[in-house]
């Protein structure tokens, strides 16, 4: 949006002039009235770095290779997208941290900022296109040149994984050294605390514990459900033996069966911790219920939003399998499949990473297993289900962002 | 493509270690083997510049905007991908300016790079859908602290459109100056300078008047063409006099006539010339020959690329103007179409420059009124049809870039 | 997605047998048992109808051009969506038409559904993109085999046109007759009544009319607005009085000034409607209100959904003007800007219609001159603020869609 | 592109009547006379069975879901624009079966052609997006009434595969059953033959094999490129001997030999065969030849666009992965990992057709591996580098398409 008009907008009425330089040293430089004592664009956006940041390494050594360029910009437009892609994680974490969640308002912010992920993710995978543009032999001419700089080496990029959520223990060692050991000193410490910071996928899994409506001695939504769908299976059983249809009966019956097993397992608490503990579940089981509770009931005014969310971690986590997938491709365009130093290679190390290990809320893929005809699901009672957000609950004044002792989205969940 | 191996894929074979830092200091700062002496991911993208350049001014003036970040971030990534365009655009301008693309086998790189920057502004379009998911809300709470700071002030963007060959006269005025205004020192020369070198339209202008197959002497296309399209409707005329059909024969007569009058002002030089004077064609009478010469011919091996060529300088005609039409949508989304300050409206200033004006190679997408059936066009005779590339006229050693005497593709047509 | 498993999975516990064909015939085609008394893949999606319906004009005509089997399918593939789209929108207008969105548990739906539109349009407009990979050349050599067939006879574009709201008295002329004429018999009745049904336009504006908070002798927001945006002015002149800043206060107050007038225009209802009847606007007072009211009050929980609505209406907005715009370019493209009979150039015509009478929702966009800063939005006070969703004013039982009595968006409202 | 005027551009000069209705019939229905005896853009398009097919089963059902009929049009839209790749690649392979690609013309046809597939293949990636706006709730609720009806039952899906060049063989088998197994009749026997038919895989193999310059007793390429690897290798061992540098000298031996040896394998017909017999290598040991020769000599003007067909062959081959990967993520989101019936689920086995056993170009991409410096590259000698088109080769009649009998691309190829 350079050549951006509204990037400018001068509207007096609510300005302070930001920077007072010095007028002097304007009027010496012979600015029009318009610019005095303001900030330029390319000022604003340390273009002076931005756009001088580009030294290809084959210039240096005296061979330019024309496509280094483009080599350059395209995985500093990427780092500049990660960036903002952590800005806004660190936004929705912070929100999630501090509990404001509580306050429902600033649920329109949550979703916001992780749909605005969601798109820059987006964009990112087109961007591939730009950089396939460049061919295996125009790379071949510059590779040299770029040493052991290496992609592994992408801090923001470990930092967006960590903060998301994939565990340390689930990353794939590359060429048998921790991902860590590319970085070093400072940027290494960076590392260290984001994986001990709260990750997205932990606040998540808290916050869905707390969802109104899984309190036992409430609407009980967890016990509820498990009657109705035992009765459920027991009324379909019984409509299937009394039907007079014989031949696929049998194999019928079996399909009930093994469905009603599938189903208990969703019901069987120690299950659910021992694949927890094996890394093939991600959230906890009260967390699971409350994830399930807001796909069955996400009309629900008060559901709505947290409805989006989910959906919209989904995707980011399929938009990022994605991108990792469109770059393997890239890869293997660029180095084909075989390693030429008889090391392992970099393409199939790759495609290792795209394996289910590395999706952070498959547990909401795979709660798709478990939905049951609408009839099935537990009615609201009248009194409770609008989950209403009351005065009390909520701070009062437009637009503050304080913390209010009050707890609006945990409140019945106690 | 961070994270991304084939970054630093070291390939010994052809390794020249580019940079031979001190390998004690290394060691000091307890580096492994891997990265000994040589340059680090972050280093090489020079992330410290590149990723620390967000400073929100809202934040300075103690009232940090979440979306400021955002509105930062795609204004870099925008100036970045400008930066790229830039690069490749000079790179193809070069290869018209030393005349290299005589040797036929540069066509290659030119439609490459043409190609590439259409590829970049599809991206650059698709980016406005990050800046959408701002709104004029969060857009008001940061634009007071813009002050002047105007997008009018991308240098990179004036470059590109002069150096495309979008002509200092052509410019809108915005605000009753001229665009330059907001330029000052030496970003103003660097404006000025680009102004004054031959921009990409001249360069195919010039390259297409040596369109082989234009010499009078020789193939004579334009001549043939003329007579072709003279007999044709001649013919056509008759056949319809002849016809019985009676009630619409009157009609179709008229259309025929007036069918043959637009093809006649293809014909009239003057006419051209005339309208060339006023800004309303952009290229010479002999260049368009050769344009509508390669439209005519595109099959024939000489003409493949020169087609693709002008295939793609339409493309990103069009793409650029979807580019301001794009911006004027969030233009008007985040500020509205009325001015709040009484000024002329920035919204109804955007629109204004989405005229032809402001489209470099219109005189492409005009001769698709100047098309005839295939059986006017005039044959090739078997000696010249070819345009064979010749052993002589082109340098004969593999990948040598030096210039050669003999000129291939102007050989024919002088 | 062929090829696509989730397609056919069998999911026997809730399967009814939708087919009950002959188990006998099927026997007969020695069809193996997985497929017995199903439906397949091919007569569920009626492939014989939709992959048999490309007859290429030329090809009838003895001249089979290549191209026009693409240029049947693009505008086929647009149709199918465009059916989609319809879709869509027909069942949001009827959640508004039968009123249902007083539950406000339809926004889900109403939004989901919206914001589905949104996504098709971006699709079509990346669409035009393979029409694009056709030149002039490839399109003269069919066009004539089109004879009359129109564009603009595209029953399913007028209908979509007049459903959300483009009235028929904006609609810009095409040589001189009426839109209309380009459809007869049954479909020009169709589009008769699509005309005299309640366009999203206006079921929009009635349902923000609606909106919570407005009623004068509740929270009276319109006139909290007013008090508080004079005040606010009044407080910035007297600062700018009181400021010792000399020579550029004189002009600061001028602007003050002109801002003052610009909002004074906003609280004049003769104004609005003197605009309203000449078709400068397009929504009444009333539902101005409304707009402006879920813009500043975006965040609370009742108006989260509706605020999503009014953007994604505007994205709507948008991307119909750039699907106009693209498809602008590529006409140009295909037949250059001049017409080539004599009449009115369709190019021009076109570009006509790209103005801001074809923005359906340009009064959401506009209302961005009218921001002010957070601290002029008049507080909600604690009892009302949240709007609360109380359990009287919703239906009861989970998924019914049965109308209920009870009125929740306008209770407040009335 | 409905509403689309260039569609129906009226043409008149060219214009033959396509089609003579009888006019009296056209006058009892009152049609104005721009329409008399035309074809109007409904029946063109046969918009009678396009968007009359979306029939959904729920309805039939009584139970009518909202988002069935997203889900046929999804589907019909996926055909529609398989339909038009198959058109596409029956074109290509006919120009290739008919040997017309000896004429070098013919070879921009061919290219546009499969960037046309290309980009269509683009939109259906997009195209996801758009389901993805349904949710696994939306689609339990009318899975059930799909029955058996399957994707695997894509007839122009395995088509599209079968004549790209995936062998039977590489068909991963579902559920236990062959993938054929879910054709039958005449559908099977299209199938059938198909296989049968030669693939563009096998296609361009044949026409690599005859790249002009593998000649033995001409260029020789291979043995010259086999020498010069060679003497590349043994000049690099001496360097390093003499090089003074110590430490890393016994490393980077090693290194060399290892790279040494890699490409010895190039050079190993027997052990290129072995691995063609496992279905790890897909084209002939001289099609490798050809193509590698086009890889390094792409400027060359008779290369060029042969090399920009490989670029293109491989984008397909990307896309096609890119598609099925985005389908999988697709059906997780929908039906979750776990198969709820106790099959094989879906999902993995999608996930299992993600290997490269579906890359048919595979061998294009591992190319990549054998690249070498340019100056390595045999130098071609002036007067055989151009591989002149000569006239003698070409039919001379511009615009013919009838095949001659000189051989253009193989000439020098004898």
């Amino acid at each position: 949006m350079s050549g951006c008009p509204n990037f400018g907008r001068k509207h007096q009425l609510f300005q302070v002039r930001p920077f007072q330089k010095d007028d002097r040293d304007d009027a010496q430089l012979g600015c029009n009235k318009a610019s005095r004592g303001d900030i330029l664009y390319g000022e604003y956006l340390q273009l002076d770095k931005v756009v001088t940041a580009q030294v290809l390494q084959s210039e240096l050594q005296g061979k330019k290779v024309h496509d280094e360029h483009l080599f350059i910009v395209t995985h500093q437009a990427h780092e500049l997208w990660f960036k903002q892609i952590l800005w806004e994680l660190d936004s929705v974490r912070e929100i999630f941290i501090k509990n404001h969640v509580r306050d429902e308002r600033n649920m329109l912010k949550v979703v916001s900022q992780i749909q605005r992920i969601k798109i820059i993710f987006r964009l990112l995978i087109q961007q591939f296109m730009v950089l396939e543009t460049t061919t295996a032999m125009e790379f071949f001419d510059f590779r040299e040149y770029l040493s052991s700089a290496s992609g592994f080496q992408s801090l923001q990029f470990r930092l967006l994984e960590s903060k998301l959520g994939i565990p340390e223990s689930q990353r794939v060692p590359y060429n048998h050294s921790h991902y860590r050991d590319n970085f070093r000193g400072q940027v290494g410490e960076a590392l260290t605390r984001s994986e001990q910071e709260q990750s997205l996928l932990q606040l998540v899994e808290k916050w869905l514990e707390r969802t109104p409506g899984l309190e036992k001695d409430g609407f009980n939504f967890w016990g509820k459900l498990q009657a109705n769908i035992s009765k459920g299976f027991d009324s379909e059983m019984r409509k299937l033996e009394q039907s007079p249809e014989l031949d696929t009966k049998e194999e019928k019956m079996e399909d009930l069966k093994k469905q009603k097993a599938v189903f208990a397992s969703l019901f069987d608490e120690k299950c659910h911790n021992h694949l927890l503990s094996k890394g093939e579940k991600r959230i906890s089981y009260q967390a699971l219920q409350g994830a399930l509770m807001i796909y069955y009931y996400r009309e629900e005014p008060r559901f709505q939003l947290p409805f989006q969310l989910l959906m919209s971690l989904m995707d980011i986590d399929a938009l990022m399998t994605k991108w990792r997938y469109n770059h393997v491709c890239v890869v293997h365009r660029m180095i084909g499949s075989k390693s030429g130093v008889g090391d392992s290679s970099e393409y199939h190390y790759l495609r290792s990473t795209l394996s289910d290990r590395d999706k952070v809320f498959a547990d909401f893929f795979n709660l798709a297993t478990f939905l049951v005809p609408r009839k099935w699901v537990p009615k609201l009672n009248p009194s409770i289900h609008t989950f209403s957000v009351t005065a009390e609950c909520c701070d009062s004044s437009y637009g503050s962002s304080e913390d209010s002792d009050q707890d609006c989205w945990d409140k019945e969940g106690r």
